[in-house]
């Protein structure tokens, strides 16, 4: 079998997992995270940058590969591992989260969805199989389905509407794939209504997808409704497949959803972030441009062996960002994404030691969070 | 002694030498190619990208760093190369070229030059003393003198008349200098006047300094120029001591430079030139943002071991220049400063085996250039 989910510790005190999941080009040890590969390269970090983090699969963005450079030029440079050099898992989103949040939407029907390219406003036709066909150009290790994601908040009839209309689209993207060496994940929606959410949860489990995803958060919402709807959705997902959050989030978000069944996470937040001169750190988050660094000799996160933390201070750090240099979003980004996976190791050595609910609370204290 | 120049080679057929620099952070192989990091960091590259491109010696500018981020900062950061985390020797110019070449000049007298600052429109006073100031808390391994750049083409009087000021300049910059650790190179000035030139190398030479620059070259004139005054100017200059062309330039320059007698060279134009999607191969020069490379799935320089040309192709190059992803700029500056590098160990072997001009010859015919 080409894919495997072996679930190696299920926490007794939380629905914690630690697994592994092996996929063509490697395996992904869970729970992980994902560093955001949008065009086809973790913004301003090279390959040996990434695998240097500890990150063992990487998100690509069909939405954007699929305009530019187009998945038929992904698939003559050899598909996206070939194209971008990186020899791990990869796993690409299907678009729908891009093309319902931009503001490009020309029409949405049953058939599809019409919307305008952001970069030379071409009209589009994504349709479920569309996706998939981009996704198999791409030839990533995990295809996500096509879904229909509706702004929160919105009226019950409306989020309904789309959940269901997910589920069909979900079911034509599965009948629709035909590469072998392609998971396919399927996307739980229905808004922050638990029961909606346990339907498509349901309705999707009954097919024969490779993972499951649990869509439309982090999108407004408190991150108390995220964990409510996210603690309503997995028990309805296969104990026996890998259960994905889509863009979430902070580490105590990560945190909070592996206690609450989740496997795999990605988010754009410690790139992003690090490109802003925010570090995330054992001590709590740092802005790097805060004058007060400005003759710090002493690194950013003194338990931290990256680039940035080995060979820098703050007080260089900071001069970087003040001076515009390329350089200091690179070693803040390098940074960020060292301590998310160092979370994460942490947190499977935790569920794999039963100490998972002290770690959290080691975290939290770390972070101030009370 | 802290500095030594050995001369291993001298070419009988042309006037390059092969030599050793040694600073207080380790050897310099001439003829030699400085990477410049302007405000600390060579752009878009940590100091490992650049140690892998073979450098020795790095620059770093004392106009950028004595107004951002100061030099009491630097100074209290440890110094340029604690600062920087770069271990290897480290040349500061003395911010005369920026200065009279920006736009902000606002006095100049035999007491100083007045100018603007670029950041916040300050009025600095930069004295020879002051320049010398700022590089011995910048803490490099050679510190140039303030030197008096004139436009070109300029009056006779005018080009004599800065020119005999900078030989002043010069000596008061040696007569302030206190740190043993650190050797101070002299900036031969005078335009395209051979005379001036040549008066000026040996009033330079007549002091002891431990290296001599050739300044004010670089600024418009024809390469043919350049190379005539470069050639009248190298036999004044002590045989014993190592000899810098400022600001040169493309590989052809460096290799008509070599000929000449110079040992040392920096140019952003490696960097500059990669930021900005023009790559220097031995196939001559390449714009990757070129149509034609859109689904190339060859590499750059199949002859170049660096990780744009062993890891991606000229198709992922270019997708990356036209969806504007940092690491574009950052693969291609470092693919750059690789080649020069690698330009400049042909040219240190070719002399050691007394082939310099077979392989000048052979890089010319590679480039295109008759």
């Amino acid at each position: 079998m080409t894919f495997r989910f072996q679930l190696h510790h299920t926490d007794t005190a939380t629905g914690a997992r630690r697994g592994t999941f092996t996929t063509p080009h490697g395996p992904v040890e869970t729970p992980g995270f994902m560093p955001v590969g949008t065009q086809g390269t973790v913004k301003g970090l090279t390959i040996d940058h990434v695998a240097s983090t500890g990150a063992h699969m990487i998100l690509g963005n069909t939405y954007h590969l699929g305009l530019r450079p187009g998945h038929e030029t992904v698939r003559a440079l050899g598909g996206l591992h070939a194209m971008s050099g990186w020899e791990g898992p990869i796993l690409t989103d299907s678009g729908g989260f891009q093309v319902f949040s931009l503001k490009g939407i020309n029409k949405i029907s049953e058939h599809s969805v019409v919307f305008r390219s952001h970069i030379d406003g071409a009209l589009i036709d994504l349709t479920p199989e569309h996706s998939i066909e981009i996704q198999e150009s791409l030839g990533s290790d995990v295809a996500m389905v096509l879904d229909h994601v509706v702004a929160l908040p919105a009226e019950r009839d409306d989020v309904q509407q789309a959940m269901e209309r997910s589920i069909r689209w979900a079911k034509r993207c599965l009948e629709y794939a035909s590469r072998d060496d392609q998971a396919k994940f399927a996307i739980v929606q229905g808004g922050l209504d638990v029961d909606l959410r346990v339907q498509c949860a349901r309705d999707l489990a009954s097919m024969n997808f490779e993972g499951y995803a649990v869509g439309g958060l982090s999108v407004g919402e408190t991150p108390d409704e995220m964990y409510r709807i996210t603690a309503a959705t997995t028990p309805e997902l296969p104990a026996d497949k890998p259960r994905y959050l889509m863009g979430v989030g902070r580490p105590i978000d990560l945190l909070e959803s592996i206690v609450r069944g989740i496997d795999l996470f990605d988010c754009v937040m410690p790139t992003r972030n690090g490109r802003n001169g925010f570090a995330f750190t054992d001590s709590g988050p740092i802005k790097i441009r805060n004058a007060k660094h400005k003759t710090d000799t002493s690194p950013l996160d003194a338990s931290c062996d990256c680039l940035a933390c080995t060979r820098h201070s703050r007080g260089y750090l900071r001069h970087l960002f003040i001076a515009g240099e390329m350089l200091g979003p690179t070693l803040l980004s390098l940074h960020n994404l060292t301590y998310y996976q160092k979370v994460m190791r942490g947190a499977r050595e935790a569920i794999r030691a039963g100490t998972l609910v002290e770690y959290i609370a080691t975290k939290k204290n770390q972070w101030g969070i009370t």
